[in-house]
């Protein structure tokens, strides 16, 4: 199987890099193949813009949609979010490392979201949850968080770590058809010593054995001309 | 009383960009000083990295938060995120205006809280909820969505609103101390007819009435070095 990791954090001696490099290790000892998007290593560009589009059909009045359904089928966005679209079709399982920030995924790894997943490549009309185009295909999101487990409970404040992840496992993932499995969450990682982290690091191993186990291997998402066969002219009133 | 208005939309001419114009001509009319960040249109910078910092301390590895504390004490920090903390110290109030990307804000958003917001200048240790800086301040967020109301409840698969802005009112604007008024949501905007989005309009511009009304001037937030004193010389360990 194939798997793709996408490492969302600033410093390449981070915990979160360190996890990113077991499980890609853990996946190929398992006989996988493997990508990482390393995303800022890699210098990728957080922001949707015009700039996303070789050939943008309206740059006066952005409609992103619009642009990305011209930008799927004229082969035109720009050259990051083409290559990791080809990144995400490839992988049979993804997997999410990244550092909880105010609640959620940094900044970088939202763009990933917003600008990657686009209207004509990871969805059109009507493809979402059990008929996302993602269907058979497996997801995890590993995150690191400075808070210690208590604080992610309804006393503690912030709340299930389910329930802050919500958005990227409801509204991305599943959205798009993956399967989810339980978050993977490694607390309170500045407060824990080597033996601690060590077992953090075997823990994720595990969580990735999980992840590519006893998956089919999933249908391809269908290029953007089938995709979008049936929508024809689609005419958006409003740039939301 | 003093409004921020953080607008996140790439298109001047968007739905989202009409409900900030109203908010702010709303807040004046009522007597009240408006500033407005409009990310795209300044150009803000979505990432967190060493860029946001004039002199950083050890730039080979980066830890965010240590460099925060040294910025925060030296005054340092990267024109673009000293120019909004200033906004955002200023206001007594704050209405976040985004469209919701992926069940969240835009990353350009994402990106103004995980680099605005930090250690030293809008919180510091053991400043969260009910000892957050900005308690006695008011928020409002103000979302437009592609989805219908029905898609937001646990049938439809998007699940209630304040359950995808949980990470947006609980781990950012509550814990920095925020009330937190119930969010404004202007459903499919896409598929409103003129009339609709002129009732849409109208109801911000009360929203923003009830966002400024009855509200005690708050205390000022303390500085860095008064913030940091009780706290010494802080050592991290990891860059998590």
């Amino acid at each position: 199987m194939k798997l793709l990791i996408i490492l969302a954090h600033p410093s390449p001696t981070s915990f979160n890099a360190a996890l990113s490099d077991a499980a890609a290790h853990e996946a190929r000892a398992l006989g996988h193949a493997v990508q990482i998007s390393d995303l800022y290593r890699e210098g990728f560009s957080a922001t949707a813009g015009a700039g996303d589009f070789l050939s943008p059909t309206d740059s006066a009045s952005l409609h992103y949609q619009s642009e990305q359904r011209a930008a799927a089928l004229g082969g035109s966005f720009a050259a990051d979010i083409a290559r990791e679209q080809q990144r995400l079709l490839w992988a049979d399982c993804l997997m999410l490392q990244f550092p909880i920030w105010w609640g959620g995924p940094p900044a970088i790894l939202k763009g990933w979201f917003d600008r990657v997943s686009a209207y004509g490549v990871t969805y059109a009309d009507g493809t979402r949850f059990d008929t996302g185009l993602f269907k058979g295909r497996r997801s995890l999101v590993s995150v690191t968080t400075g808070g210690t487990p208590q604080r992610f409970t309804d006393d503690g404040g912030y709340g299930p770590i389910d329930r802050l992840l919500w958005p990227v496992q409801q509204l991305f993932l599943r959205y798009l058809g993956y399967e989810v499995l339980p978050p993977q969450v490694s607390h309170a990682v500045a407060r824990q010593d080597d033996d601690s982290r060590k077992a953090l690091i075997r823990s994720v191993r595990e969580r990735v054995g999980e992840l590519m186990e006893g998956l089919s291997k999933p249908s391809p998402v269908p290029a953007p001309e089938v995709l979008l066969e049936s929508v024809g002219e689609r005419r958006w009133d409003s740039a939301g």
